[in-house]
C-alpha cells in the first residue's frame, strides 16, 4: 500500500481531485484522478468498470448523486492508503483526450474581448453589436478536432484576403492566433424541447477544463461573413487533460460583473456562477498575460440556460466554452490579436518579438482558483506546439 | 422465399436500393435496403452482424471496396427469391434516424438562395457578400438534434426584436420557416492535417438525404451577428430515412452553374458533382415549391475539398448539407421567408393563406432523380409537424 504525498503547496490536493483519461506502457487508456504528482487508476482502486473506459462519458452520464458519491470514495481513498499497483506518477503517464466530445459551442461572454474584436473587425461600427448584452452570443464549433493538451497544431491552410488585396490567396495562415478560455463539460443532458434552467447548471455540469481555441485571423476574417467563425477555427480546439469537477470550484465562485440591462427571466440567475480564476498564458516559455475569468459578463450557468431555452437537447460530453478570457488592461487580454492589436504592437518574448504564432513556438495556458480548503486549486496546463502547413 | 414485386414506375427499383434503420415490433432498429414497397432485414439476408446495429456508421466505416460489394450483393439478392423473414412491407416498419451525426454542417451554396436572404437581412447591402463566389460558406451546425423524418418540431421559444422594438423579448418563434436541402454522409473520415481532393468524394461519401433545417428567423436575425446562426437553427434538424448511396446518383450528375470567378485550385473538380435533382416541398398537402438541385453554385466534392483544406478531419457519420436549395423562379424556392418575401407576400395554401408556419402545419419535402437504367430514383421524404410551444 502507498500512501500518496501532497505538498503543502499542491496544486492537486483533497480539494481539487479531477479527472483524466491515463495510459501506462502496454496498457489501454482508463480513467484516474490526479493527486499530488500521482495519479490514481480508479478501476484498479474502486474496483468498478465504468473507469476501465477510454474516456468519461460512461461516468458522467451516471449522473450527479453517483458524481457526489464517487468524489466521496475518492477522498477517502486518498486520505489513507492506496493499492500500490493503482498508483503512477504522472510524469509516467500518458494524457488521453478526457471526453468523447459531442456538440461543441463556442461563447463570447467576455465583454472586454468582444468590444476589442469588434474594433478590430469592424472599425467603422459600434464595437459590441446591440444583441451583445441581452444574450451570451455564441456559436457552434468542431468536435471532431477538439485535441487533448500536447498534441502538435499544424499551421492550417486556407484562403485568405488582406484588406488591399483583389482577390484571395491560398496558402498557410499568416496571422496564428490563440484564444484563452475556459470550458465547460455536460455530464448529464436533457430532452428534446426541455430548457435547462441557470440552477440546473450545478446537477448537469460535470467540470471545467481550459481551453485554446487556436484562431486562423486571416481565414476567419475573410469567411466569416454572414454566417460566422468556420474554417478559421476547425482545424484544433485543445483543451486541457485534467477535468476539473464543478464542486472543486465552490470557493471560486463570485457575481458576475453587473449586467445593465437586466437579462430576460431564462437567464436570470439565483445563486451566481461567476468563478475567480486567474488565468496565465505563457508564449515559448515568457508569460505575456494573466486573464481574470472573474471579468467574465455571462455565467457559464446562463450559457446553458441559452443554449437549450429553445429546446436543443444537451447531451453527456457536450463541450462549451466561455470565449476568450480578456480583463481591462492590455496584460489582461486572452488573445494574441488584442495583445498585439491586430499585429501593429508587437510583444516581447525574452530576446524576441512576435505578432502572431510562429512555427515551433508554443503556448501554455494555466489557471488556479481558490479551493474549498484555503489552499489553491489548479486545472493543469493546455499547451500546443505550431508545426509548418502541409504542402 | 419471396419475390419482391417492383412496380415499373418504383421510385425504389433496383437503380436505387437506399439504406436505412428500421424496426419492426418488438424487435430492435437495424439496417435495411428499400425496394419497391418492401423493406429487406438485410443481418437476415445477408447474414452479416454489421447489420444489426441500430445505425449505419459501423458499415460505413467499412470503406468505399465494401460499399461496393455489398451494393453488388444486394442487387443480386432482390433480383432473386428473398427469404420471406427477411422482407417487411414499408407501411409496417418504424424508420429511425439512420447514422449517428458525428459533426453537422450546413453550407450555403445556392447563389438564389444567398441573394435573396442578403436582400431581406441586410436591405441596404450587396445581396451577396465578397467571399461568396470563393468558397462555398458554410457553419456549423447542431449535431444533437438532427431527427427523422416523422419527429415533430416544437416551435421554439427565445428572443426575438423586431426592427421597431426598443427590447427584445422573450417567446416562441412568430417566423418558423424551413430550409429545403440536400445532406451528404461522410462514410469514411480523413486524418488531421490532410485536405481530402474533390476527387475523393465520390470514395469517402456514402450517400445523400433531404434534410429540412427548420430555422427560426426572428431568433436567428436578432442573434446571428457576428458569429452566425446559433438558437435560430440548433432546435431541430430533420433527414430523411432513406441514405441514396451515392452510385445511384451517377446518371443524375451534371456540371454545375458557370463558376466565375474561376475557384481557386483546391476547389477544382476533374468530373462535374452538380446533381440534377428535383425537390417539391408540400405544405399541408398542397406543392408550393420546386426546388432544382442543378442551380446550385458549389458541388458537394468542393464543400468537403473546402471543409478539410484546413487540415481538419472528416468523420464517418459527418454530415453536411447544401444550404437551401432555391432557383431562379419565385416557384423554385426552398424557404417559406424567400417565397412570401419575408411574410409580404402570402401564399395560397387550399383555401388558406400563409407567410410562416402555424401550429399543425405540416411540411413535407420530396425528390427524384433520374436512375442509371432509364427510370427516376427517389429520396422517400423528410417531413414533419409543428407542435406549439412549451410554456
Amino acid at each position: 500500500m502507498t500512501v500518496i504525498d501532497i505538498p503543502e503547496d499542491s496544486l492537486f490536493g483533497l480539494a481539487n481531485l479531477p479527472y483524466g483519461v491515463f495510459s501506462t506502457p502496454g496498457k489501454k487508456p482508463r480513467v484516474g484522478v490526479r493527486v499530488g504528482e500521482s495519479v490514481v487508476d480508479l478501476a484498479v482502486a474502486l474496483g468498478d468498470d465504468v473507469f476501465t473506459q477510454p474516456r468519461l462519458n460512461e461516468f458522467m452520464a451516471q449522473g450527479h448523486a453517483r458524481w457526489v458519491r464517487v468524489r466521496q470514495q475518492i477522498t477517502e481513498l486518498v486520505s489513507g492508503d492506496v493499492p500500490d499497483d493503482a498508483v503512477h506518477p504522472v510524469a509516467e503517464v500518458t494524457m488521453h483526450l478526457p471526453i468523447e466530445v459531442a456538440d461543441y459551442v463556442d461563447f463570447y461572454a467576455s465583454e472586454h474581448h468582444a468590444s476589442n474584436l469588434g474594433r478590430l473587425f469592424r472599425p467603422n461600427a459600434q464595437p459590441l453589436m446591440p444583441n451583445w448584452k441581452h444574450l451570451p452570443v455564441g456559436y457552434h464549433g468542431r468536435s471532431g478536432t477538439v485535441v487533448v493538451s500536447g498534441t502538435d497544431i499544424v499551421r492550417p491552410n486556407g484562403q485568405r484576403k488582406a484588406p488591399d488585396e483583389d482577390a484571395p490567396t491560398f496558402g498557410p495562415c499568416r496571422r496564428l492566433d490563440i484564444e484563452a478560455e475556459l470550458g465547460f463539460i455536460v455530464g448529464t443532458g436533457s430532452e428534446l424541447g426541455a430548457a435547462v434552467h441557470t440552477a440546473d447548471f450545478a446537477t448537469q455540469v460535470f467540470g471545467a477544463v481550459l481551453v485554446n481555441d487556436w484562431s486562423a485571423r486571416d481565414i476567419q476574417a475573410w469567411e466569416y461573413v454572414p454566417l460566422g467563425p468556420f474554417l478559421g477555427k476547425s482545424f484544433a480546439t485543445s483543451i486541457s487533460a485534467w477535468v476539473v469537477p464543478l464542486p472543486a470550484l465552490e470557493a471560486a465562485r463570485v457575481p458576475t460583473p453587473v449586467q445593465d440591462p437586466k437579462p430576460l427571466p431564462y437567464l436570470q440567475e439565483g445563486e451566481p456562477w461567476g468563478l475567480d480564476i486567474d488565468l496565465a498564458v505563457s508564449w515559448n516559455g515568457h508569460e505575456v498575460s494573466r486573464p481574470p475569468y472573474r471579468e467574465m459578463y455571462w455565467s457559464p450557468a446562463q450559457m446553458l440556460a441559452h443554449l437549450t431555452v429553445n429546446g436543443a437537447t444537451s447531451r453527456t460530453g457536450d463541450l462549451y466554452a466561455s470565449g476568450t478570457i480578456s480583463g481591462p488592461e492590455k496584460d489582461q487580454r486572452g488573445a494574441f490579436i488584442e495583445l498585439t492589436w491586430g499585429g501593429k504592437e508587437p510583444v516581447r518574448i525574452g530576446e524576441e518579438e512576435r505578432t502572431f504564432l510562429q512555427d515551433g513556438d508554443e503556448v501554455t495556458i494555466t489557471a488556479t482558483a481558490p479551493g474549498t480548503d484555503g489552499t489553491r486549486i489548479g486545472f493543469g496546463e493546455v499547451s500546443g506546439r505550431i508545426l509548418p502547413a502541409t504542402t
